[in-house]
């Protein structure tokens, strides 16, 4: 059964909520007074439906349902999980959690968006004080996976459930077992801040050139590494210690001005906001937030090509999502070998469109490739075999291009076995969206001993499974598309 | 003729710079007391030449010549740009300047490494002071662009040189007119190293958690954005100014502990590096390199490829290096037509391998499809023709793979164009590294019309272009691979 959210409290976080369970099959029931709400979220939601589901290399499940609830009471009722986003003011926190407490199942996992206030404070005079966790978000909350879990004062169950639901909507809980205010990292948000407003202030950099200092110097570092593990590799063989003892005399210097903060007058306003403008004041709003959309897009999916840091999360939400169903299957995992096999099934992500939006020409390969390579797992060339030394090589490959596809589009792929025979693996892929065919490939494959780089025989596991396949798809006969070549002109 | 950067000192940060000027053509004359320095170098440039040059989608300068120099005198002799990176000690700073001006070129540009000290202290006693500023680089310096110049006290030709130069190694001078302790971004890591060194004191986060915190959350917004066009995209569409009128009353909060810094121990550095070893130790220092490496290249050409941060300026980097060339060229920029024409010569990049690194099947045709790009900005079919409304669909592809290349390797794709008649484009790409196939790809494209996307006869121009090569290349004959299809099995 499809589980339900409720998001109380909307704008940018509360939509960006909405936005992940909604996208993850949940249903979500929304409460926000402010008239404004439902037109908020249909942007954050056209923003995160183009985003989103491009990121994982398999479909995400059905999006769930979207209500409107007129009270809080309406919206808790059925929930498992309730996100309160509302302003950051303690007393309005307290009047929300208690209304929500009154209405909400015992089982539910209320969660707060706060920065600021620590789980002791939200649980001050609460009906159920252990059912309140802070689950901090990061914006855009649909794309960044960090999650902030401050959990102290809350039952063991409930902790559990958080890590549970949080991760199965493709976060990565940070529970922290210690209170602090502002959690951890707003307080380093908050450390640079004051010293990016003492460096304008004193004349010292603009805010584009701060932004600069930072994306192209550290900020690349630490989208993949962090501070640690980027120092660790500073101190060179030595290590941490090393670098440790180099940079520890640094504390005694005068490098910040943190002690002190800027007197945050109508000028420094004005000075902020100016700069800003100049900055970047020839985008709207809309078009940052796509342009830094894409951005994430394409970075997340680089880590992901790495296997590494955020990418990794990526991957591992990418198997829990398909385990189960035909897409990680083996042959024996088929209700029917009979008709051509479904090998891929996922949406056009951001960084394979042009700027038009359309798919780009060697994208259509890439999704061939992957076909290829789920096929090959069907039949039992899986990555231990690989390891094990032997594999396929694509020797040839025929394209067809028949119709364009936009970023966004599920697209699958159905593959028929042409050949499957000793070493010889011949593939007819066909690609669609929905029952529109988008293009055709056709592939001859060789199996190869890795160490010789040399045609060999495959084990008798993928011999007899491709066996089952040639003799269940034996009736589909020749492809109509297959055996072309690009003619020699006239 | 091939310009020369003197380096003294070694280490990272000076074998960064040498690896960087050496891979951008330059000769290097190298310092280094230390009798490690040429093997910590080697090293170094092991590492740089598997990342930096496939960053580029055009072939990087010939590696200039590297030579190890028995004083600092001889090594600057003939030094367009003289890099100081010994330790952060005034005095030995002071000395090696003094050392470097005696023997040194009165036109070249003395850069400092260092990250503490400011122009005016450097140049305090100087010979001439105005020769020197400072030049502080990010680590891995071979990969981030970001360079601080402070240029304080320095001739204005000086500032002028270091643009120059600095630019045209790939790098983003971040030029700074107002001296302060340890510029601009080492104020920000030093604020963030304390209070991460108060919450892992005070046992609220470990190294990894840390690490977590940042690289799933801000430091991915950092990488493409920095902070303060991140806040705008914030504010909603209010802006800046919304923005800031939520965010200021925070800095009254009790958010942060840099008022104050933490006793640097020994039970705090145990802490540290125990809790590092924990999360790194499973990778020696080396893979943490190559892993750290892998993901720069990877984010990097991401935001290359949307063209956005670091990226836009490897593309501009790109523009600029094949400027001039026949990668830059139309038709007229050919000195011959009759051969089949260069239309790619760039290394393998990172991210187009394997986890054996060697090049992934769809990166052939991603190669194939830039060749293509090219050839139709060849015949006039440049981004201007294509924004006007026309371009180039490629309606069928066929690709053999001939040969395997390793990560790394120069390829270059020369591009016989088979037919160019009408709406018809026929090209025959063979792919090399230096004279061993490694593949061929052949395609048929229409040319279209972008509004109704329906084939459209091509400008009267690129008609023209066609009917030149078609002649001068008619004498080639049909090729060998040409018109093959893959075989129905028998």
């Amino acid at each position: 059964m499809t589980r339900t959210a409720a998001i109380i409290g909307g704008g940018v976080i509360g939509g960006g909520w909405a936005a992940r369970f909604l996208l993850n099959g949940w249903n979500v029931s929304m409460y926000d007074p402010d008239p404004e709400a439902e037109r908020v979220l249909a942007e954050v939601m056209d923003n995160a439906r183009r985003a989103l589901p491009g990121l994982m290399d398999v479909q995400l499940p059905p999006e769930g349902t979207l209500v409107f609830c007129g009270t809080v009471a309406e919206a808790v009722g059925g929930a498992e999980w309730i996100q309160e986003s509302v302003p950051e003011r303690l007393a309005l926190k307290h009047e929300v959690l208690a209304e929500i407490q009154e209405a909400c199942s015992l089982e539910a996992v209320i969660g707060s968006s706060t920065s600021g206030f620590k789980p002791s404070e939200l649980q001050e005079g609460a009906a159920r004080g252990g059912q309140i966790v802070v689950a901090h978000p990061f914006n855009p909350v649909y794309l960044l996976p960090l999650v902030e879990v401050v959990a102290t004062g809350a039952d063991p169950a409930v902790i559990e459930k958080s890590r549970d639901i949080l991760s199965g909507i493709g976060m990565y809980p940070l529970v922290l077992e210690k209170e602090i205010d502002a959690h951890v990292a707003d307080r380093f948000l908050e450390a640079v801040w004051r010293e990016a407003l003492w460096l304008l202030k004193d004349g010292i950099a603009t805010t584009e050139e701060i932004d600069n200092a930072i994306r192209y110097g550290f900020g690349l570092r630490w989208a993949q590494m962090g501070l640690f593990e980027t120092y660790r590799t500073a101190g060179g063989e030595a290590g941490m210690r090393h670098f440790l003892a180099q940079f520890g005399p640094a504390l005694k210097w005068p490098w910040t001005k943190l002690m002190d903060v800027p007197e945050f007058d109508d000028d420094l306003v004005e000075l902020i906001a100016g700069q800003s403008d100049a900055q970047s004041g020839h985008m709207t709003i809309s078009d940052l937030l796509r342009t830094r959309d894409n951005n994430l897009v394409a970075i997340l999916r680089a880590l992901k090509g790495q296997d590494f840091g955020a990418g990794a999360l990526l991957v591992a939400q990418d198997k829990a999502l398909a385990a189960g169903t035909e897409l990680a299957a083996g042959v024996d995992g088929f209700a029917d070998l009979s008709q051509p096999l479904l090998t891929l099934q996922r949406a056009v992500p951001i960084d394979w469109a042009d700027y038009n939006g359309h798919m780009t020409e060697f994208r259509y390969l890439e999704a061939f490739s992957l076909a290829t390579d789920r096929f090959m797992e069907i039949i039992g060339c899986t990555k231990d075999y690989i390891a094990a030394g032997q594999s396929y090589f694509t020797v040839e490959t025929h394209i067809r291009h028949v119709d364009e596809v936009m970023c966004g589009a599920v697209i699958s792929v159905r593959t028929q076995m042409v050949l499957g025979q000793g070493k010889k693996l011949q593939l007819y892929h066909e690609m669609y969206e929905d029952g529109r065919l988008l293009a055709t490939g056709e592939h001859f494959l060789l199996h190869v001993d890795l160490a010789s780089r040399r045609p060999s025989e495959p084990s008798a596991e993928i011999v007899e499974a491709m066996a089952r396949i040639s003799d269940a798809q034996a009736h589909l006969g020749y492809p109509e598309g297959a055996g072309r070549a690009i003619r020699k002109p006239a």
